[in-house]
């Protein structure tokens, strides 16, 4: 064997421990008996000790210093590009620090699950200090290796290749383009007057409509699984991917368009290039990429005129759904913006706010600028300052998400690169292929899903943020698109 | 850190990575789409490699020549003999069949799963061979290295300290006990006439009531869980076990008495002393002394005249459960003894006949003297021997039980030895707690647990299977207790 073939086998098997980690993530989060966290912790700290242990071993540093590039493809080639990034960064990093960061994330996630409903920030603030330090550690070990900062360095866990001063240029002129617009939403909005109607059913009833949406989304269910928890999500793997929500008997809009959302992210994973799974170019294009795809369909797809209308005579001719509303009161419903407390719930107009005050403050944390005794303050000032209301509970503030106290640090930025670059790869899918809109006015996502599975999930990581877009929409990221689809939903 | 501290270390994460292993095998019977099969094999593949490589880390074998049995107490003692054990275990076995054992058992229990709802035995012939001539490599890599013979080798990972020849002795004798019993009961079951008595109830109410009288029975649900899966069983660990049942809507007995059953397994591993949680001599005594666990409280304890009359009033006050007959009827119906196909369902008289059909069977398949191709065969043939009867197809024959399927050769013998040392055990309970049958007659097993809790689980692996019972009950296996028990229950 020569030495790239050995590094795709170590990597291989890397992989695959991996994804028994992301197991143990997902039955944490949706099966774990109470007393099971401190095992669990273990656990997953065994785990991620074996995981770096093996992604540090000298003879990955010989067997890439001896790879030929000579006669390797333009994939291979970005393949073993991207193991050395993947050895600089293991190799930059302590094992005691890597353990002791999922051990305190596995036992601060437990404190939070319990500590979230009573707004009890105290309970979590010796772990979460805990892990802004370790998180800090971790990126001031990254930063020197990647030539980024601090905090960039975390970044780049979750989107390579996109720095803080990216997101800074682009999350100032969104917050700029936010400043008038959402006042103008709100003022048109409060002229047409209409009520907010909501869409009571059972739990099973909901469940089984979600589960037949996200099917004729094109999720393939041999592959896949639905599940209930307090925080949705998405994780598992190409043949076993898994999708969490949570329902409201009051209302099903919540899990409905929830679940949409993650079926993005699910047939993303489903679709990545079969032939280069386990290696790092067959892996998703990172985070924003991700967050590209789950609102491509809940956001550009699922929200369209004519999915919506679709959707509302879905739903009205289902047993068990009782519909007061017709479909124009329902889609003023569905579309609504409202700046609220709550990121998940937030229409997507306001949801870059929730982000940026994230940014800000994630930002603040790991360079000392804010202590964590200070956050839940600051939380609440920030949401004065994007979004004129305070949380009256940290419950409904500071202790919403679960991503600090689970140790994604750098995560969030992710999720409004994705809705920028959503609105992006809709407009370029409609240029390219024609039929989208009709089809979404019969419920059908297909021709949608067939140009994303061509020009993005077919890709893996082969190119990097900026390239993809390129690669797919001919510009790199453009916030404009963006603010286009923004001002065509909310105000013409 | 002395040598005798690192071995406890790399015990502890030896530990924590085969509970995640043992995670993703709960999670492969009770939630793995169909499509995950293949990834799942190749994450456990991954796990067993690195467990196996930690495990024959020579450094073990420097500490364990250097560690010092000067200065240790006895439970110290014994720790370091067992680890000593596992390492000439783990050092005789190649890390390439370790693996190719997992990968190969992950794949034929997938095609099992299809297989045997259509009787397709010809499906898993394939792989199933494979296992065969893998175990068979794996018992004559360990027969050497523990001085025992191949198949003893593999008995040795499940109870340690049993032979086969041993086995062999017990099982002549029992089965000459069963060839006048089974008439005899059966005979006089007849002349009682009582005809068969079934407990419908939704797959709902059943779960709530199993989940009830496992509780009452001792079981701490804040740390485990019940599930659904095609083959009862329990797994986890202590802060998290998992015990998993099937409901038939026909008569909830099976899930009730299964459910018992699996909870006997699982306060025992709740049980287990925390103080040497993850060290070689605070795990279980083996699989026998784990059957002794399920057995004492399923066929011991629950079906006890005083539970059992209990049980019938609970059921009947029950909402949802609709209860024909009365208290004598459904006892005779629980106790029924009925030479049958399928051995889960089997009563604890004729039990033991379907455990020696496959201890006889599997040793033939690992000396060679069967192929597999025969086994069907082999199977109907020995069926007719043992309870005069020959299963309609392969569904309720040789494709029933998932042991073969998923690599557990050597298991079987368990189950006889757990229900022979419960009976032992139940009479030295007796004798030792007198307020175990007064309890059980108000649907209590407190007084019961709590013997067993003392001078069983409590001493983890301590003991040996022999030296448990002798430090327990006073003597070693001695199946006249199970006989006696059996005379008195059924000809009394």
């Amino acid at each position: 064997m020569d030495a790239y073939a050995r590094l795709k086998e170590v990597n291989r098997r890397i992989s695959a421990l991996s994804q028994a980690d992301g197991m143990l993530d997902w039955d944490a989060a949706v099966c774990l008996p109470r007393g099971g966290s401190g095992q669990r912790g273990e656990q997953r700290a065994a785990l991620a000790g074996v995981i770096h242990s093996l992604s540090t071993d000298p003879r990955i540093g010989d067997d890439l210093a001896e790879a030929a590039a000579a006669g390797l493809g333009e994939w291979d080639l970005r393949n073993l590009g991207l193991m050395r990034r993947d050895y600089v960064k293991a190799t930059a990093l302590p094992a005691a620090l890597v353990e002791r960061q999922v051990s305190t994330a596995s036992a601060c996630e437990a404190v939070w699950r319990d500590a979230r409903p009573h707004s009890d920030f105290t309970a979590v603030t010796p772990l979460l200090t805990e892990l802004v330090a370790l998180a800090r550690e971790r990126g001031e070990a990254l930063g020197p290796a990647l030539g980024l900062g601090t905090y960039d360095a975390l970044m780049d866990d979750y989107q390579p290749g996109v720095t803080s001063s990216d997101v800074t240029a682009i999350f100032d002129s969104h917050r700029a383009f936010l400043s008038d617009f959402i006042p103008a939403v709100l003022e048109r909005q409060a002229s047409r007057g209409a009520p907010p109607t909501r869409v009571p059913a059972s739990e099973a009833v909901q469940e089984e409509t979600c589960r037949r949406l996200s099917e004729r989304a094109g999720l393939d269910f041999q592959r896949a699984r639905l599940d209930r928890s307090a925080h949705p999500f998405c994780s598992g793997t190409r043949d076993d991917v898994r999708i969490t929500t949570r329902y409201d008997t009051e209302d099903m809009s919540c899990a409905v368009f929830g679940v949409l959302h993650e079926t993005g992210h699910a047939i993303y994973e489903q679709d990545l290039p079969p032939e280069w799974a386990g290696q790092p170019v067959g892996a998703s294009g990172g985070m924003g990429i991700h967050e590209s795809q789950s609102l491509i369909v809940e956001m550009q797809a699922a929200l369209s005129d004519g999915y919506l209308r679709w959707l509302a005579a879905d739903l009205a001719s289902c047993p068990g759904i009782n519909l007061a509303a017709g479909a124009d009161a329902l889609i003023s419903a569905w579309r609504r913006v409202e700046p609220g407390f709550i990121r998940v719930e937030a229409d997507e107009v306001t949801y870059p706010a929730h982000v940026m005050l994230r940014f800000d403050l994630e930002r603040a944390l790991v360079s000392g600028d804010l202590s964590v005794r200070d956050l839940p303050g600051a939380w609440n000032d920030g949401m004065k300052g994007f979004l004129g209301i305070v949380p009256p509970d940290d419950r409904r503030g500071v202790l919403q998400d679960i991503h600090w106290y689970c140790n994604l640090f750098g995560y969030f930025p992710s999720y409004t690169l994705g809705a920028m670059a959503a609105a992006q790869m809709m407009s370029a899918a409609r240029s390219q292929a024609p039929g989208i809109d009709g089809a979404l006015a019969t419920g059908s996502l297909l021709p949608l899903i067939g140009w994303l599975r061509q020009n993005v999930h077919a890709w893996g990581s082969f190119h990097g943020f900026d390239g993809l877009l390129e690669a797919s929409t001919g510009s790199k990221l453009d916030p404009t698109y963006f603010q286009d689809h923004l001002r065509a939903r909310y105000l013409d």
